[in-house]
């Protein structure tokens, strides 16, 4: 039977691009059949795995420049049962797309809050009295172009390939390292491997967070990612998201999880996992589809 | 002369409401004058500071239920020269704006994308259907009300009196803690006071992040925050911001600081300042004005 993997649509987003790549690597593995599932939001997309109706998720965590997405983050420990089976890292390259002939008659861009800030640099130098406006995802931004030259969006290449719409400048992000992380995430446990992610609430004491992070110093386990979210219920009360160069499966892990659990308040585990990376020519539209 | 202080505008922002308040503060402390100069985005109110276009900027920085304002933060430490001389904390309390009789006329909602994500919950049970567009700023959603029933906006009780906008409903933030922190800032070096605000970036080793936080543990000094942000460099790099409950006219804690020097890689000290807190109702419009 295909394993049904939801993302965040329309078909065309970065999502959709990673969701692609996983499924390619998932016949390459084991010959698995797969069906991509998109969902409005990156909230959506989480909770229709929570809820039993889409088998995993592909989800962005970080981006190189704009950092953590948030809104996964805080999806994650809210619903508190999924476990994360893989990490993908996939070089983002954005195009200005548009159907005019020169950068000069655009007056508006539409494109993803992360994609216009990713690309804030660029359009201060070349459009610098554009507006720009924020759409729910990359793809949805398209729906503005419609042959009119004063209008551009920031999109992928495979949309640009998908849509049938030009690329008037690429690459414009700010910075070429440009990266995002995804996490694929289902309700099974997590196959284990060399990363290790977590998140805890802690006492209100002085010291409270030097205690849970010395539990992995005092080990030698790196720590690779510290993430502070507020827990809402008061301005000064943080949950904390942790990712460590570890593997659940060593039982010298288990003790620290163990020492963990007893210096923190809530502690959430979200499971060991491999971090694959993507050459960045399968990015612009070239990968195989479903 | 007057005192010149920049904020995120048009009138009727929460930052306008910050701005003003502390205008009040320094007219009873010291019968300061103080004129307020709105700004386009955040980004553009600080750079007015350091290049010594106004002398003083009121940013958020935190939101109870949505974090960190990261803009705030790269650009304090991209600009690195600006010294925290106060924080506020103000409640915020989130209305519908609208000429609309009921909500059930309602399509549309327009907000700043913090305020929309305040109100997620509420959107998702008394307006299910209504498509949420992101605004610059809270004010700017007004723009599109325009006596159509169809329509609302996001925004604060000073901004419905400002413009003579009806309030349908108040407040429609899910958690009734809503509060936002503020930084004043200017050129001119902190005040001192119980917080000290700092980041840093570490050497790219295993246990790089433990070392600068025991300089803390080990005398006892409360860190009340920590915030990744990364570096734009690559994925994985990040720097840390740091809340202390420290002042750095104490001797300790200039000492720490030196500790801290030696344990990381580059050291930005905002400067050590008091915290107010404002009661509610000078939110709502009650405020005095400049």
């Amino acid at each position: 039977m295909a394993l049904s993997i939801a993302h965040l649509g329309p078909s065309g987003t970065n999502a959709e691009v990673a969701a692609i790549l996983y499924a390619n690597q998932l016949a390459q593995e084991t010959g698995q059949e797969t069906v991509l599932c998109p969902c409005p939001s990156i909230a959506q997309t989480l909770k229709a795995v929570a809820q039993g109706q889409v088998d995993q998720a592909v989800v962005p965590v970080e981006n190189s420049i704009e950092g953590s997405v948030t809104i996964t983050l805080d999806t994650l420990w809210q619903l508190g049962t999924l476990q994360i089976q893989r990490a993908l890292v996939l070089p983002i390259v954005n195009a200005l797309l548009s159907e005019a002939k020169t950068t000069e008659t655009i007056r508006i861009v539409y494109s993803h809050p992360q994609a216009l800030a990713q690309c804030q640099g660029w359009l201060e130098t070349f459009l610098p009295k554009a507006q720009l406006i924020p759409t729910p995802s990359t793809t949805d931004a398209l729906q503005y172009l419609e042959d009119n030259p004063t209008v551009g969006a920031i999109a992928s290449h495979r949309a640009a390939q998908i849509y049938n719409i030009p690329i008037l400048s690429s690459p414009i992000n700010d910075y070429p390292d440009n990266c995002t992380r995804f996490w694929i995430l289902s309700l099974q446990s997590s196959p284990g491997g060399h990363c290790t992610s977590l998140a805890f609430t802690v006492h209100d004491t002085p010291g409270a967070l030097v205690k849970p992070l010395q539990v992995f110093a005092n080990r030698g386990i790196n720590m690779s990612k510290i993430e502070s979210r507020p827990t809402k219920r008061s301005l000064g009360d943080y949950l904390f998201f942790i990712d460590l160069e570890a593997d659940i499966r060593d039982r010298t892990v288990q003790i620290a999880l163990e020492e963990l659990a007893d210096n923190t308040e809530t502690l959430k585990i979200f499971g060991s996992y491999e971090v694959l990376t993507t050459p960045p020519k399968v990015i612009d539209g070239e990968g195989q589809e479903n």
